[in-house]
C-alpha cells in the first residue's frame, strides 16, 4: 500500500466519488459491485477504477468484485471519516456565514468545532451551526486546536488578508486547510491545502445546456 | 464527435481540470504537452486522457502532442465559455451574497447579472457583485431571463424551499441549475443540474493529513 502523501490528490479526489457511489449502492440495497459499476457512474474504465483502488491495497474477488459495504467502510477508514473531525472556521463574512450553517458537512463526519474572526465587533458574537459557537479571537487559536484535537480548517476571509490568516491558522496546528479565497496560498509542504473552484461546476452546467454542435 | 448528452458529466468535469492544467502550462509557456504529461497531474494514465478526449473529436498529431494554446481553445469552445455566459443566482441569504461577491465566477466567463429573493424586506435592495444589482421579485424572472438571455442560474435558498424556487427557475427558461442546497432536486432531463459538495473537499484534506497507516 502506498503511503498517504505518495498518492496523487486526484485519486484521492475520485475515492470520495466512489465512496459516493457506494453509498447509493447501499441504499439500493446492492450487495457487490464491480469495478465496471463503479467506473460506469463516472465515466472510468474498469481499468482505470482498478488502478485508482491498487493504491490503498487489496479489495474485491475475481468473480465476485466488491463488496460494498466493507469497500465502504474501508474508504471511510483510508478518508479518515469513520470517526467525527472537529474543524475550526477562519473568517465569519458572508461565506463563512454560509458555511457554519452548511447541513453537509456533519453527516459526512465533519464537525465545525470553533470559528474565528479578527474583526472586534464580530468576537464574542454567537454564530448557529449544528451547535452555538462563540467567536473568538485569532490568538486563541493555538489553544483551542488543541483542546478540540483540531487538525482542520476552512479559511473564508477577504482575499488581501488570506495568507496572513492562513500562517496563523498553520502556526496553530491546522495540517488541512480548505481555501474559499480565490488566491493561491503559498505553503510548504507539511500542511495540505484544497482550494475551492465553483466555476468547474458553472463550466459542466454550461457545456450540458449547449445544443449539440455540428 | 458525440452529441452533448451522450458524454458523462465527470468526463465533462475533467474537461475543465484538463483546461486548468493548461492553462498552468500555458502560464509556464509550455507549448506542446503529451497526453502522459496532462494525465500526470490528474493521476490520469494517458490512455484515459485520450479516451477522454476522443468524447471531444479529435485532437493531438502522433510524436508533437497537444497543442497548448490550440487545445486549451478548443475546451472553451466545447464547454461554451469562449463567449461571456449570463447568469441568475436566487436566493439572497448568506450563500447567495457569498456568491455574488465571488471573484473566481467573472475570470471563467460567467457573469451574475440578476439577483431574484422573494423576501419583501430584501426586494428592491442592491448588493454589489462585478456590477451593483438590485434584487428583483421572482415574478420578474421569466421577463428576466428573456431580456438577458440568461439559460444559468445558481439556487442558494434554504432547503424547504428549494424545489418551488427551482421550478419556478426552469418555468422562467432556465436550463442549468447550480444547486447549494443539500438535497436532491426533482427535475426531467431538459433542465441540467450540479450539485455542489463541499464535503469532498475535506474528505481530501483528511486524508492527506493523515499519518501514513500500518
Amino acid at each position: 500500500m502506498a503511503r498517504n502523501d505518495q498518492i496523487p490528490i486526484p485519486v484521492v479526489r475520485r475515492l470520495s466519488l466512489y465512496l459516493r457511489e457506494l453509498e447509493l449502492f447501499q441504499a439500493n440495497d446492492r450487495h457487490t459491485v464491480s469495478s465496471k459499476d463503479l467506473g460506469e457512474a463516472l465515466g472510468l474504465s474498469d481499468a482505470q477504477v482498478r488502478k485508482d483502488l491498487a493504491w490503498f491495497g487489496q479489495f474485491g474477488q475475481p468473480g465476485v468484485g466488491y463488496r460494498v459495504g466493507e469497500l465502504a467502510g474501508r474508504m471511510r477508514r483510508i478518508l479518515g471519516t469513520d470517526k467525527k473531525l472537529n474543524v475550526m472556521l477562519v473568517g465569519v463574512g458572508n461565506v463563512g456565514r454560509a458555511l457554519i450553517a452548511f447541513r453537509g458537512f456533519g453527516g459526512r463526519g465533519f464537525d465545525v468545532m470553533a470559528v474565528f474572526d479578527k474583526d472586534p465587533t464580530k468576537i464574542g458574537t454567537t454564530v448557529q451551526g449544528s451547535i452555538p459557537l462563540r467567536v473568538q479571537d485569532p490568538a486563541e487559536m493555538r489553544e483551542t486546536a488543541e483542546r478540540h484535537s483540531i487538525k482542520l480548517g476552512i479559511l473564508a476571509v477577504p482575499t488581501p488578508a488570506a495568507q496572513t490568516a492562513f500562517e496563523e491558522m498553520v502556526a496553530a496546528g491546522i495540517r488541512g486547510v480548505l481555501n474559499f479565497a480565490p488566491v493561491a496560498l503559498q505553503h510548504d509542504s507539511r500542511v495540505a491545502v484544497a482550494s475551492v473552484d465553483l466555476a468547474v461546476h458553472l463550466e459542466q452546467l454550461s457545456f450540458q445546456i449547449l445544443t449539440p454542435s455540428a
